[in-house]
């Protein structure tokens, strides 16, 4: 029906009416976050020290939804730390995002999301996944110990030069993500999927105030492409904030462009 | 030239034959320890304790020609594990191959290879990478620091059920390790592909004497089936071997299939 189409179109409504259409626990406190907080903006915490991580989840915290952690670039890594992270997260309310983008069998991405150093499922709400080895992995994060509240952000499209997400990998993947809507938080891309699901959130990376580039392929938009035209809910700022001289000032600076785009995107109808 | 192509064919070659193809130092080296030990067995070291993986790496070593690891998921590790690794690598003449699906932005590879708690490229002569996020991660492996002799086994398909690995994907997939043909130093896959390039091992996963699968759509294939028909050079051996009570004598089984396998496919004309 179009006409439910367009009533429901995610691009239309606000973040609190979208609340009632989420169907994983993760995406409802996210939303929740986001209102609260007035911020779309996830930090990508590429840093390599567990006290940089520190820094910059309590630099940035009053200002982000999630914390993006790439655990394993972190080199003096002590399960210690992760009681310092919580404890930044609980106090400035955002939820942490381990990036891992599982890519294995079922198997061993139950081992790697639950076992090991990591312990990935006790800390972190929120994973990515790459859906090109089917649904071995969702099913493998989901019959794994660990957090009750947990969610998955399906990897359809990336950021960068020469990805082979074309338009029948795409669909695989939105299909793929249809079958666990109890544990799909959203849809890693680059344009506006998913349109008849305000239930699910569109998280966008590449995002810089400055479009450019980096030397191994990665490519960047601007917050207001990313949030009016490629349909973005949640923006990944990377080091365009962890390169600053003062991550929260810059922290601010994007979480304002990325609300008032939002804004403004709502608005027009 | 169909003459050049049956000439070349990599399955009717001897790896002798197709070691002056080899074009990255680790395949040269592996094709070497294939003849030498008359093994074409990689036995996938699933455990998640450095113990039961140095004892593993002891029993299977003298019938193997790699020793594929995922290092994240081992509970107990510390960084002196990898020397006692290495000497029983050494010792029993096999090369280790972390097996971590590389999956993610080039800087972000580039900082999971050669930096973190793991510093996989000062140990793994090979490790696997996805092809779906495009060249950035060959660039990035290639660029790190590290083991002067590195390669890449890069997926183009899948043996889980309900894999993204179309036709589509494995074409840009095989297109993207010819323009690495120094990195590269095979595909994964389940069938034959690249015929016309002797110098590309086939590594192909879900090798099992009796075909089953898992609760999470792993599937497997035999070992005769693997080499004979999908063209496997190479052939990855789990549970089968990590799960047994005799772990060197199951893998001196497997070994036997494999290779009495093998010298029936360059037999056969």
């Amino acid at each position: 029906d179009p006409n439910v189409l367009i009533k429901n179109n995610r691009l239309k409504l606000s973040f609190l009416e979208r609340l009632n259409f989420a169907k994983n626990p993760v995406t409802r406190r996210l939303l929740q976050v986001m209102c609260d907080k007035k911020t779309t903006l996830c930090v990508a915490a590429d840093v390599t020290s567990t006290t940089d991580l520190l820094n910059l989840a309590e630099q940035t915290g009053p200002h982000i939804c999630l914390f993006k952690t790439h655990i394993d670039i972190v080199e003096d890594f002590h399960p210690n730390f992760l009681k310092h992270l919580k404890e930044i997260a609980e106090r400035h309310n955002f939820i942490i995002f381990e990036d891992r983008k599982f890519a294995d069998i079922g198997n061993t991405v139950q081992l790697q999301y639950s076992k090991s150093m990591y312990q990935i499922s006790s800390w972190a709400n929120l994973v990515t996944a790459h859906s090109v080895m089917g649904k071995g992995i969702l099913e493998g994060i989901q019959q794994s110990e660990g957090l009750k509240d947990r969610g998955v952000f399906l990897l359809a499209e990336a950021s960068c030069a020469g990805s082979l997400t074309d338009q029948s990998y795409v669909d695989a993947t939105l299909k793929l993500a249809k079958q666990y809507p109890d544990l799909i938080t959203g849809i890693v891309c680059q344009n506006p999927l998913l349109l008849e699901e305000p239930g699910v959130i569109q998280l966008t990376p590449g995002v810089h105030l400055e479009s450019v580039g980096d030397r191994l392929a990665q490519q960047y938009n601007s917050p207001e492409t990313v949030v009016l035209e490629k349909g973005a809910d949640v923006a990944v700022v990377g080091r365009a904030i962890t390169k600053s001289a003062d991550p929260a000032a810059e922290a601010v600076k994007y979480k304002e462009v990325l609300w008032a785009a939002y804004e403004k995107r709502i608005a027009s109808q």
